[in-house]
């Protein structure tokens, strides 16, 4: 046994594990930033970084906190109902409960507030502990020829209902911009639980996004939004996750 | 601060740091085997891994332990001479010390033993405590459009002097196999610290593979081999580690 400490920790768009997309990059818009903490946060730490395009996150699942891990689990793009081994699979539930995913370096801000690192395509949880930045080298890290079972092909259609399209036109010009097309996307992934999926079509799921609640509703076709709510505007998050971090290199 | 515990430990031809390629990929012939400990050494813990041509490991940096980290490195590619933050790089000298390769998986043996799981391409030396296997997923690690600093060009020419050749003519019939391509290999990356890099040209080296002891010289057109010594036969390793793990699925 040995320690580890986070270096920083992510403020994403996604504040629970239920919508959150199961790989980066499915949701190239999906946006956040990573705060360093000290002794982490001077700008010597991340000088060259902006060289790169994209980083990897060595991160924790701390969602997982208390839910034991098991040698096998059943993945969802197996539908569920098939056991592999952990180690098999990119699931929460390991030993260690270290995540890594590759994303794309939107920006690096330096200030007196410390150092922040936007990032997009992310595929995180808010408030995950941060345990390790590195560079994404292509040589390396990019293996063209590999192998490996297929990629989830899911991508089902979205729709709004008339209440939930006039919610969004209402939050998309008052400080959410792009929600539209963010929630889409999140949602054409399918975010049901694989035991869910093609059972209880008449089920409500009420998922998070930011600081706003989004009711939607499986239907023959795909997916239905039936209602989007959030806090009133004065109370609202003073910034984005996203959003905070204006992009400079 | 949190607890990680190594699930296996790296056997790996590398013994020591110096010779060891400074990314995966980079010998292919360069094999080793993570074994697994309890209570992660079960069967079930790797079910399904077979499907995947290439996996991750992540791994502790055991070898720095005692060095502290810092915020900024002189990486080899840089010729050692420019200062760049650590996240910046793929450094040993990181805060928590986590590292991670990409490698090939060779083949997986589960038996009364335990379990092995044999890789190659492998850059990690011999004992690394391993914290976790993933699979390599083509969809979202293999990130084609990534952009990067140019990739180290080196490739030196590697000779060896008639008693090296003499010597690895003799080893490669009498338990190491392969030997003289994986250390041909080894050396072409050029393992000399930056900093030494057309200086000292009179120096000689020494370095570790297996059990065995190298002595190389850098000469004007390349590195060439001066001497292979190692135990006598009936001292040596009863088997390599790349050899360890009959591959089979």
């Amino acid at each position: 046994m040995s320690a580890v400490t986070p270096i920083g920790y992510m403020r994403s768009c996604f504040p629970e594990k239920f919508g959150t997309p199961r790989q980066p990059g499915l949701v190239t818009m999906a946006t956040g930033t990573v705060a360093l903490v000290a002794p982490y946060n001077v700008p010597e730490m991340v000088r060259g970084l902006e060289a790169y395009s994209h980083i990897w996150l060595i991160f924790r699942f701390h969602g997982c906190a208390g839910r034991p891990w098991r040698p096998t689990v059943r993945p969802p793009r197996l539908g569920g109902n098939r056991r592999i081994g952990v180690l098999a699979t990119r699931s929460n539930f390991r030993p260690n409960a270290i995540g890594m995913s590759a994303v794309q370096l939107a920006g690096i801000r330096c200030s007196r507030e410390g150092v922040f690192i936007a990032v997009s395509g992310i595929d995180i949880i808010d408030g995950t502990p941060v345990l390790d930045i590195k560079p994404y080298l292509p040589y390396s890290d990019c293996i063209t020829d590999a192998a490996a079972p297929p990629a989830p092909s899911g991508s089902v259609s979205v729709t709004f209902s008339p209440p939930a399209a006039d919610a969004l036109a209402a939050l998309e010009t008052t400080g959410y911009p792009g929600l539209g097309s963010l929630l889409s996307t999140v949602l054409s992934q399918d975010p049901r639980p694989a035991y869910d999926a093609g059972r209880h079509r008449k089920k409500t799921y009420g998922m998070r996004i930011y600081d706003l609640n989004v009711r939607w509703e499986p239907t023959d076709e795909g997916i239905r939004v039936a209602g989007i709510t959030g806090p009133a505007p004065d109370q609202r998050c003073q910034a984005l996750p996203g959003a905070a971090v204006s992009v400079e290199f």
